[in-house]
């Protein structure tokens, strides 16, 4: 039976601004990427996050970014890999008082913004956040772009590499993600972006932004959270997962089973 | 044999800015009270003082702060309970991180600054700090003034409640402390400071400011770590102590004995 | 003719995250307490709020506060008053900076939160806000609530200070506000909202949570703007108040004047 | 006669963290590169350094930065031009207060760390800088290195471009400063730096690491101040310059009798 995993990002309130709509989301996705207070969420919210995600049985990930509140985490900041590692460190610790709390534990590790894009393409900033995770877990699995150089690293350390799929991002033909900043990036059509996500579940592959046909391995799909359509597009994609008879499960599930 | 533990504030240098000399005082105290990145200790410091503390076999607890640099955690910040619960958690968290990094684990959490005498005055604010510590770890010691309502709230919740003295710190006959207001609050004659840390470590009493001999029950005594003569009034403290044939042991293990 | 200033917080979204309606508000009010960005406000927030207000011929005060993002600047925070005063300064000279790209100035400072509470009722914080403003610029006028000790500070200092009512909030028979925290605190029903803003800027006066009648003397009304129903109930009173033939203008047209 | 300013990094301490001695450059430099709370400075540290500037006669400048605390500013930070250019008039208006209140006024802009490369290189970001600039204050100087996109910017735009030399930096053949990572970068002979000033001084040119002589003209040498040597440094070089008949004023002095 062909199985995938959703993943969302979650806990980016903060004080007394709130962004997304975790209670709802929580009963959508298997994996929260919960933010750890560098780029969004202060303790209360990530508490809250955390709490409901265990009661929810949807697997903890910590969303570790740059320091960057004003920036959302969106602007590289040109760390060194050693600051990088330590920066990671501090953020796996404090998130995982909080999954804790709930009664779990974090299980994978997913950077965020900046810190995505820094370490899919640098190889030092990728081993760094590598080393941070298995340092403070191997058992610990690292979620990010098929490709991109944190999986590789992931991979050489023994970690869990797991790549992830957008169904409401366009590609280009050679797998890359187009960027936001060019127009048509980003889908919002319910019905088509559902049907992309069963695409890339059952034939691991997606429509490319000139029509071509792109190989897309994934084995969680993240959907965001952040727009105010954003839940009712992550119910159509679970939807029609669920229609299309593809188990919807949390990866941590099966890596943990494999460790 | 009577015995005690040393305990002094490191890993509050931030960033380019640096604070103390932790090297030195980590072959000096048996208990470290590291910063957690509230009120100071960027990452990369948290991790230099939690791994050498380890190899000087010093103890490592959670020196949790309200969110303050710019005043070093030294104003009290209206925070209600569960704000603080939350805030003291993510630290516990973040610096355990470090002290696994070096092979070991938090032993023990002391408020600093502004929140040290709010948990000392306010049960609420004890008892949140306390459930915070409980959360993350029931074996997790309680470091604060005797007869503070933090030890109380740390007593009740089946925590280890250790008192501390201050051996260069004026006593009201009362058992309090001076303020750090008045004059001659803070003594600085190293022969002085280390007479009266043997005098409690031994007889468990110090001279009050008006000259009465208060009764201390003290299981650690706290020497402080941010002047220029912080790490030589430390030394005088460490060899009267020694000379005085005084066990100087880390506190959490006779704890961790017990439990 | 009877006249009146209507003034609502407003820059109070900070990166990613969205706060209120500024540019509805700005419609609405004929003063603007901009944020500075230490309870809220980024720089880019701060200068269209600034760049509107003036485009809308709407006065820019200065809402300094507290320096907590994660608390909205609603917890106290003991700073000293000399503290105080340095912090009230970089705000005022940081958001002036905007106001003048917009070609205008900063008109008065209205202390925001747990600072207008405590500028209320601390006389030392009251005089250390004031003296901010006075060496900031002597032409500054300080909003704040009648009889509080901010507005006795800025009087014996020379500055205007100018009382403000509040439409939506209940108050006790003494003219002190129903603290938030209980029950009726805050009114919603428009009308009686609209209602009662009349009778404050045409009688100067306002029905208390126990029915009696109190006196406010009021130069200008505050609505709030962070709800979602704040920009339809502060277009409400301000039909209400052009139906009753109100005048609503800037109190800083006034004092200017004077000045 | 041959004369040319002096100005230095100061400003830099930040809550309980002292950096560098303030009173002691000042009676050195001629010009004070302020700090303005982003990379260091606290209010009350600003205010200090300020007043005290005016008393010493000392021109106020305005070094301005990516907000990074922890990294000293010295980490690129990607802002987009428009981000870049509301965070340097934020911090333009914010030191501008305590300028105020010593009696004077900043008089120049010089951008800190990473952000004074950034603008050296990048004419989108010198831009942007040279924009927040005119649009605060169209009388003020931009200090920074000779050439750089940053000079180039600010001369299009109509303000003093002011070209500053490094005596205790090591000089590439081209004209570039010796990256502080590579060996020798830094000079601390106070001869050989005092030597060095009073050739750029009087003949405008410095032997670079390869042992040719290259062509710096400079209106101002920059020293450094974060450093245990620093104060010796610095008035070993104004003591050379002195003897060598250099006449040491503040550059804004002469652009100030332009305009």
């Amino acid at each position: 039976m062909v199985a995938i995993d959703v993943n969302s990002d979650l806990g980016e309130s903060y004080g007394v601004w709130q962004l997304g709509d975790d209670n709802a989301m929580l009963e959508v996705v298997t994996s929260a990427n919960v933010a750890c207070g560098f780029h969004a969420g202060d303790p209360s919210v990530l508490r809250a996050a955390c709490v409901r995600a265990v009661e929810c049985e949807v697997a903890i990930g910590a969303q570790v970014s740059y320091p960057d509140l004003m920036g959302f985490g969106r602007r590289h900041l040109d760390m060194t890999p050693s600051e990088l590692r330590d920066a990671v460190l501090y953020q796996l610790g404090a998130l995982d008082a909080f999954a804790q709390v709930g009664g779990a534990e974090i299980e994978y590790v997913k950077p965020h913004g900046a810190l995505y894009h820094a370490t899919a393409n640098d190889p030092a900033l990728a081993r760094a956040l590598v080393d941070a995770a298995a340092e403070y877990d191997s058992s610990l699995a690292i979620l990010g772009l098929p490709g991109s150089e944190l999986l590789i690293a992931a991979d050489r350390a023994g970690l869990d590499a797991v790549p992830e799929a957008f169904a409401d991002r366009a590609y280009h033909p050679d797998g890359g993600l187009v960027s936001r900043r060019e127009a048509g990036s980003v889908l919002v059509d319910a019905d088509e972006v559902a049907a992309r996500a069963v695409r890339i579940a059952v034939h691991n592959e997606v429509v490319a932004i000139d029509g071509s046909v792109v190989q897309v391995r994934a084995r969680s799909i993240c959907v965001h959270s952040d727009t105010p359509g954003a839940v009712a597009l992550a119910r159509a994609i679970r939807s029609a997962l669920d229609a299309a008879g593809v188990g919807v499960y949390r990866f941590s599930d099966e890596s943990r089973h494999r460790a």
